[in-house]
């Protein structure tokens, strides 16, 4: 059977289109190209999509923006707009709304520290609706902010404590911000994937082993995710197609070789260098060496995003200005 | 009614004893005196104790160390080794004991982060037992931490945040570490307090009006507390007392401000002046400024305090082995 | 010999003239009233306005702004701007104007980061003047950009550092940040003060005891000030003053303490706090609660200004589009 | 000409061995064999040997460490205590040696904050030396410590940061924490070098293009680097050696592709993959996704080292004493 290992529903479905020649079952898409950003809305609909895709049943938004890797501050506040319209249309909020917005992810360890970066500039206000004993507000919404931290730091899974604080604190809404590995280096720091199916089990870097989303936490989970590393098995997949696409052309040598990698399916393939790779290089994440930069501005734009779709006084104008 | 506001039950009972000349009934206490080390042990027997003293019925352990402020290596250790003991004795905890490590206060204001710099320090084993689904180890005991961080940044109650994950997790044993407030600024970062009777409504620095107690989270909860600041209307009052007293020798003048300063009550006064203050300086804190310092050498001495006390195989020969 | 010691000169020169009613001589006032801020340009024009003021002769602008305690989103940006205005109208750059933004101050005392983090913020820009061998620019102008620490971490005089850097890197200008110490609260984090004098000896909190100034480092330098902390002695003494005025109207008592006090100068009345303080609370600094998100607050307002008025291509309405 | 591109000494060996089965000429070699630490001394004689090597003149101490992975305390203890001999060897200090540790990298990035961490946590002592105006103590050495950053934050280069601070300061030594890219998952976080010849143009990840050198700097560098990630174009050619490898042995297949690789030297087939890689994954780092854990033992392990062979009051004995 044909299954992917990736975090982005966009890959999942370029993977089976590679292999099968067609669209995948189940599956709506969507397209919109803007002159930076690549929209696409992909909708799975029944269960054979969601087999076909290895994702849940949901909406998976992707906007890919191949600029970003070095982006002029045009650029951050084009993204941050179209983020912040893509998740109001998601979401669906409004004024009385409580969202608790979880930033995943290892702050000690730069490209997994997306979330808790986001988590730092968002604009928190639940508890000046505590403090007023207040339960809504013309311009802005309750909006409380988490970061679970990893297992290696507290020992604890990081469902457990959502879940918990989500017992405690009820919120209507849960924005969770991930780093995400990609397949593919050129999608890192340049893909940001919205999805209304939560976080689920498999995807990812990273021991998120509970699913994050709306059967366990009991409240709607909509996933913001931001590749940021691919993993070493995918680099060198990707590198040895590359080098023997080339030689093929050049030297019309490693037919034989290549002919017998091509015999594989994309999985079999990756799974045969996973295997080898393993044992000497275990859990190793590739990354770009600017990736505090690229934090830096990501944090800033979903930051953005998220204060604009989610306050009914801050508008897409206000994009930078209410960023901590 | 006599009431008194320290986070300190050493203060406590010195306020309650400077107005009565009395001892405080309701309350037995056993002093100890080291070299370098003063132990009061205060335990409030009834509610008549817990009623003069302001404070919850149970053990209040002080270690008073003067020569902390600059500390050389081995008063470090020999603090961390009758930290360890001390907790050791209060505890009574063995292999089988869970215990969950809460480092309240804001990581992000220098005298408040004792607690979470205690989290990143200390020794956490709890997904060592969940991954080898282990009940129990002859050396490590099964530890988590947790940083809830403070209101303003998460909008979200630490009481609500540590109940959720107390509910998710079930430790046996609740240890939190905070910044208090003292009266005095000798005791900043020379004092520490342990405690049976958790973290309760009204003391210390900061928004936490949870009591994090046995009562609200269900599980035992040891407080460990160092004085970090003073809080400014304490510090105008002890100054003004010292000027006064330093005037009326030298002077003999002042005599009627004095006497009308002397008529009232310690509290009066210090509500008083606490008037007088809020309105041009409210939310005050007074601290030292090598602050860094201290909290970075008293977070190493918790940390090895309880790397010491609760984990088997760690022994108090091994102190500073275990420090991250 | 009449000698004030603050870091404000505003507050040099309130001081003189509550002591002697009568304006500063060598000294020239403008101000400016706007609807949030209050800017006073005071220039010292010779060697006695120095003396008397106890500061270098050059121009001292402040930027007084109360509602900054808990400001909007469009007073930060109003400050941002008028910053901006002032720092272009006082240093004349032009766009080969190349600029080392030096933040003073421990990054590990929150109070104490405010020049590290508007270093962290602000647009650095050396690197790829070098890279690209260019020596001027259309819309950037060469900035670079050092947190050169404090003794307590690198046991090096932070002048021995900024001075060894500017020989190596010849900037045309220096532009330090400094948290400032204030003899009132009232004006932590409210009153901005810009000079072309650099920061000299005496001033201010910590062991800054080399000047950073244009005799030192042969180059100009601008100081941006900003009080964060307030000395114990300076916060006893306000509120002694205001505690015994309050007596006297209440209940006209203290009188004879009182006049005593009065009969003192400001200063001996100062030094007399400062004594008695000092053996039992050296160092110490107070500071309101909530610093972190002053501080933060401070770091936008302060990276804006510098952008906007450092770089040709950076406006006063792209205000907030460059901070990272 | 044979060149090869590597930080460690003992990899240029290894690949010079590899191609040539001899020893490389002008050059020394020592090993010593322990139960946890495998110690080569190199000693690169003259002109030849350097050339050879692609390294300069000097010694080369590796200590390689496999299970330092996962240390225990043990393990981590014996290393700091090898660390220390190996530096009081190589250094010959005395009481009177002023010695500026520099750490290297950028704090911002966690595989490449090894040198940051480390001035974090070692011990300075030369403001004391200033305080006291003393010149030597039979206790502590005068030792201060820096972190210069990288020109992407700061716009200025490491070396010119550094040697206006020498020229400032004046030390005897300066010992460079860095961290290093190697050709070998396997060393990264396991082999620590010393060396006595500095930092030399083309070495390691990042843009250290000034060498930090005696020849430069006018002080003899002691440079301790260990390798915290491979770069992309090594893993992938590694990988890609296994993989045909053990599909040669398994299928005999690809031989005619791997034969053709084969042809080519090390460094040409390095070049090709190099090649292929860079337009889609320039600048890529691979890392241990549990580099956090890893960067924060290795920084204690190297400030203990530090501490132990700088100040003649501390001992082997007194490993993790003065960690901060």
């Amino acid at each position: 059977m044909f299954q992917i290992r990736t975090d982005l529903a966009i890959e999942s479905r370029e993977l089976y289109k590679e292999k099968t020649s067609q669209e995948v079952p189940g599956v709506e898409v969507n397209k919109e190209e803007k002159d930076n950003i690549r929209i696409t809305r992909v909708k799975i609909l029944d269960k054979i999509g969601a087999e076909k895709m290895g994702k849940a049943i949901g909406n998976y938004i992707t906007m890919e923006i191949p600029k970003l890797k070095n982006p002029d501050e045009d650029l951050k506040e084009e993204v941050s707009i179209q983020l912040a319209k893509e998740l109001r249309d998601l979401i669906n909020n409004d004024k009385t709304t409580k969202t608790l917005i979880v930033g995943l992810g290892n702050w000690n360890v730069t490209p997994d520290a997306l979330g808790p970066k986001v988590v730092e500039r968002v604009l928190v206000t639940r508890h000046f609706f505590l403090a007023y004993k207040k339960d809504e507000d013309e311009t802005m919404a309750n909006v409380s902010a988490l970061s679970p931290g990893v297992m290696g730091l507290t020992g604890i899974e990081t469902g457990e404590i959502i879940k918990g604080v989500v017992e405690k604190t009820n919120p209507d809404l849960i924005i969770a911000i991930d780093a995400l590995a990609s397949r593919n280096m050129e999608r890192v720091s340049t893909t940001i994937q919205i999805s209304d199916t939560g976080i689920n089990p498999g995807s990812g870097v990273g021991n998120k082993r509970q699913g994050l989303n709306e059967e366990y936490l009991g409240v709607p989970v909509i996933a913001i995710g931001i590749p940021t590393v691919v993993d070493a098995a995918t680099m060198v997949n990707d590198t040895m197609d590359l080098i023997i696409n080339s030689m093929k052309k050049e030297a019309k040598i490693g037919t034989e070789f290549y002919s017998m990698l091509e015999a594989l399916s994309e999985d079999e393939k990756y799974a045969l260098i996973k295997e080898v790779l393993e044992p000497f290089m275990p859990n190793t994440i590739v990354t770009p060496k600017e990736i505090d930069e690229l934090i830096n501005n990501l944090s800033i734009i979903i930051a953005n995003g998220l204060n604009i779709s989610l306050h009914p006084g801050i508008d897409l104008k206000d994009v930078n200005r209410y960023i901590r």
